[in-house]
């Protein structure tokens, strides 16, 4: 079984997590705070970043688009109708913009702030920035929400999956980042019934089990995060 | 001939203009204001980031990780030993590593705030956020500039390209980014030698020469920037 270092927060792990359930495949999880810079973790990822996959021979395999690209390359392309990167170039530059689009865009204007106030500057130490949440970043971040949440919507409304006909890697990071958003309590499913029904669908698949069980120490999900008909 | 919406200070366009002149395929090139967010851009790639590729048939290929792998997908994978990628998963996970370590650690640390500052802010109407630039903003930038020069030394002194025997995306993502902070004469090569006889390499070679003739408004390059023998 093979190892990931990864913090159940951040999306970009829980990305990764999902992509090894949808291959069938068990992880060892190893859970590292972003800010600690251990010793040990840095020897594998001299950029301190999570997450960190530890691969055959034990080679460290660092973030979270890397190690996807790899699970394609040594797993994927064996999988037919299951991969979660599709055949055609064109195709799979339409899934990786929009893996980019969560783990990168999202990411930056509105989950690593809300991630970062509300969970992580509660924990830290205040020589390493932690104290009390920054209301102006809380606030800026769920307003960006908003076209986010519309644009998830117009393509789950637009087709099948985010990405196309089959359910792909834009899927999984878009409902990793989701998931977290979710758990505190930030996203308003309510005028947005496709991104709704959507997500009720990749919620419901056994990849996703593990990630509902997730908790963070002082931080309650919402009532309905685990909650497959919200 | 394909179209490559980008600007000339942004480290990911340069890198994606560099791949295209290993692979010896001229790019038509149209310079892009990153603010702006013109509406027929917008309709290219709703994020409004650059760089944007209009590939086969007009379709846009959106961000430089995702134009880079569109590129080995449809060219490299012919190319033997001029592909820019490995052909071993592992290989190809340490290129990726160091591709985003330039694009997105050094950028997020380094790169995007002396731009910003330096370049954009300048042009930048008011209301946009233009205006005078951020004396700490450049001092942080500055600052963080050293750690990463060091690390491309440690790299170049250890390997004969920076992820092998070969160059690979790993050293054109880096040389991208020191190109535009050299332009601004932000980088101290003294200190660094291997980093200094690797960059040489780089810049000597063909591909480079489009990007040694970019000039932005206002800004001269610094003295030593087109110069092969620095």
């Amino acid at each position: 079984m093979l190892t990931l270092f990864q913090h159940p927060m951040l999306p970009s792990c829980r990305f990764i997590r999902l992509a090894f359930g949808e291959n069938g495949e068990e992880l060892e999880l190893i859970e590292e705070t972003p800010w600690s810079r251990r010793k040990e973790f840095l020897a594998l990822n001299p950029a301190g970043s999570l997450p960190v996959l530890l691969a055959e021979g034990d080679v460290s395999i660092v973030g979270a688009t890397v190690i996807a690209e790899y699970l394609d390359e040594t797993r994927g392309i064996l999988k037919r109708d299951r991969r979660l990167l599709a055949e055609n170039p064109m195709d799979r530059a339409e899934i990786r913009r929009l893996v980019d689009w969560y783990l990168v865009k999202l990411d930056s204007e509105v989950t690593r702030h809300l991630v970062r106030e509300r969970v992580f500057k509660p924990m830290m130490p205040p020589e390493l920035g932690g104290g009390s949440p920054d209301s102006t970043a809380i606030r800026t971040a769920r307003a960006n929400i908003k076209q986010h949440m519309k644009y998830t919507n117009w393509l789950a409304g637009s087709r099948n999956w985010l990405a196309g006909p089959r359910l792909t890697y834009a899927d999984l990071a878009a409902a990793a980042s989701l998931s977290v958003l979710d758990y505190l309590g930030e996203v308003d499913w309510r005028e947005n019934n496709a991104a709704r029904d959507w997500y009720a669908r990749v919620k419901s698949r056994p990849s996703f089990r593990s990630l509902l069980n997730d908790r963070v120490r002082g931080i309650s999900p919402a009532t309905h995060y685990a909650d497959l008909d919200f």
